[in-house]
């Protein structure tokens, strides 16, 4: 369907296909045979995966320099038509100098990660090295000098190399084992089941955090808005991120087991719902790591994008009480580029906050709405407190189903 | 004419209006009557310069939160028709929070710089204040997180806010009156000498250096290829930078002399060369920066911008003997971005160097071309020694009097 409504009718909304070929026997051994960089951080496993299914088209292999390079400067890429594609975060493999001296002279190199595959994940054709240029972008992608922000720790680890190739095959879709699995869809599966269900609008959601009734009146709302707008049947697809994350965020299966209990307790009705993870890991990037959330998501055929505000924010590492983006910057930015989301509209939100006298979440500050005094702004902090000495939550804070999980969670630490 | 050769005969060349309205004696006297902000510093008069002369199109203002916010992290701003433009650098105005407080309440603010005029220079209407986020902009721009870089030092001792407005009203074509106000010539005024000169072809040149007999070479070069490619009549535009720079580098005025005499000795051709000043300060960030020296000239109607090999590079200010940049990130990052340059071709250029047995400057490397060893990378520190101690230069580097007024500054010193 995804036309209806909207009177942008055109351009059509994009959908990725999965690069994955999977291998025949004579592949398989074939490739077995093949010089092995292993892969030892799950966390280029993420990348590898996200690349693998489409969700960073129209990349095709581990950034090569002149991609990396236009990624860096312009948070863009252009693809072999010459069309330019929002692409604003790193997506490389990195390698030692002694990495690079052994594979140097090999015309095909096999991927593996032996923590969750005995075959190959993937094969570079003709591999291509070039210097990883840490502080310059860790500097133009995060802007700042901090080298204690959590995603650059660890890229100032990598090795001082990255690794591309004329090209690279596919050969697997990536399973974890973990028993979410069944939750990562590809761009077309999502693409699939929004057809299926004859959804006339796909508003996508990134999440990393586990849903309060604050973020439900949000999506519920947006919901409301679209069929305002005179779309029929608007579906959300809630897309929590499913890669690597800073140690003190809720972990990918407890994340998941909340949301799961949201829909199966009807807080979220499932018909209206997609519930699936993104492979993609965090970069804590701010107005850049949105363009990125938004981009990616385009590539599963959505029509809308939701942002509020200070999206994929982080504390300033080095003082005290200072955010590190503009609490703004980000949703400005991501409405200034949405020329090239392919048609997204993305839709600006609104904040939500607890109302201690009416005991709900409401939206904050809007016209009409409560005043000032009347609201608690629950804090992350104080959440996690609250989970972690079992108190019970004010009412009507989050599903008690949910809850339950996080106290869950929170007490196990 | 600018159209014949090329066939990309669209898009029509761009040429920026300058945006100077000069005041009548009634607005003289209104807008004497306005609060002051007195430019203390005149690399904030070059800013001032450069968008009210139009080579910062389609900037009409200094930058908005908005513009500073598309052009920090996408190297562009959108026109008011919601077209995207390059634009990759800061061009702003910062005060102090004590300045902010004075001019908060006033509708409109006369900039004025008593060192070169004792009239209003622009009216800012509707003044907006945000935050000068100077982490953010320096590592974002310049990618290093060193405070120590000659541009980033200058940002680091700016007010903490930023000044824009609604609109501004610019009304003085800026004169400096140190005898060299005759070559700073407007986008029109550049435009037109090519029209009465009938060419075909306009391309440009950034310099920032005294001019030896590698950049003739390579000039001459270009207008060769040019004709090759069906040209009839291209013209160069020698577009020395007339703003701020660091203190090592040559003055602008002992630079324009050096130039002239290249022209009035014939070692460039009068009829085939425009010599102007291109009133933006430097920053010294490389790739980023390639893509303003670009994007600026295209407002004079250039059809060819010529780049090579490290363009606004610098050292590594804190690593010894490190370059900054990759050297060739910004010739490739440029050409990436050609679609964005209104049509004008980027043509990458080749290095040239000293041909110790033919005594002249050649390219090096070239299919065809002399061995290595008969090279000498003559450095700009070596031409300095040799400046500054009266050396005679090697036979065929330099035009003698060209030499002789680089002779003459270094031994001033």
């Amino acid at each position: 369907m995804f036309a209806a409504a909207s009177d942008n009718a055109e351009p059509k909304r994009r959908v990725a296909e999965s690069l994955v070929k999977e291998m025949t026997d004579a592949e398989k051994e074939e490739f077995n045979a093949l010089p092995v960089l292993e892969i030892e951080d799950m966390e280029q496993v993420n990348y590898l995966h996200t690349i693998a299914e489409g969700w960073a088209y129209p990349l095709k292999r581990f950034m090569n320099e002149q991609e990396f390079l236009e990624s860096m400067n312009m948070n863009t890429v252009t693809d072999a038509d010459g069309k330019k594609h929002i692409l604003s975060v790193p997506i490389t493999h990195h390698i030692t100098a002694a990495q690079k001296e052994a594979m140097k002279d090999h015309k095909r190199i096999a991927l593996k990660c032996s923590k969750i595959s005995d075959d190959v994940l993937a094969v570079i054709e003709e591999p291509e090295f070039f210097d990883n240029r840490k502080e310059e972008i860790c500097t133009k992608t995060f802007g700042t000098r901090s080298v204690l922000h959590p995603k650059i720790e660890r890229i100032e680890e990598q090795g001082e190399f990255l690794i591309s190739g004329k090209s690279m095959r596919f050969t697997q879709h990536i399973q974890f084992g973990d028993g979410m699995d069944q939750y990562r869809l590809t761009p077309q599966q999502i693409y699939d089941i929004a057809e299926e269900r004859g959804a006339d609008a796909v508003y996508a959601f990134q999440v990393r955090n586990p849903l309060h009734n604050g973020h439900c009146l949000l999506l519920k709302d947006t919901r409301e808005q679209l069929i305002k707008q005179g779309y029929k049947n608007p579906i959300l697809l809630l897309h929590p991120l499913g890669g690597w994350m800073k140690d003190d965020d809720v972990p990918l299966d407890y994340r998941m087991r909340q949301h799961q209990a949201l829909l199966d307790d009807g807080t979220f009705i499932p018909e209206h719902t997609i519930l699936a993870i993104w492979p993609s890991p965090m970069y804590y990037s701010g107005p850049n790591e949105v363009l990125w959330h938004a981009s990616s998501r385009v590539n599963a055929g959505i029509t809308h994008f939701i942002t509020g505000r200070d999206p994929a924010g982080v504390k300033h590492p080095e003082i005290d009480d200072v955010d590190l983006y503009d609490h703004w910057h980000g949703q400005k930015l991501l409405i200034s580029q949405q020329d090239l989301l392919n048609g997204v509209q993305v839709m600006p939100f609104k904040v939500a906050a607890y109302n201690k006298v009416n005991k709900k979440m409401e939206f904050f500050g809007v016209p009409g709405g409560a005043p000032k005094e009347d609201f608690d702004f629950i804090s992350g902090s104080k959440m996690r407190k609250m989970a972690k000495e079992g108190t019970e939550q004010p009412e009507g804070f989050m599903s008690p189903a949910g809850w339950e999980i996080l106290c869950e969670y929170y007490q196990s630490l």
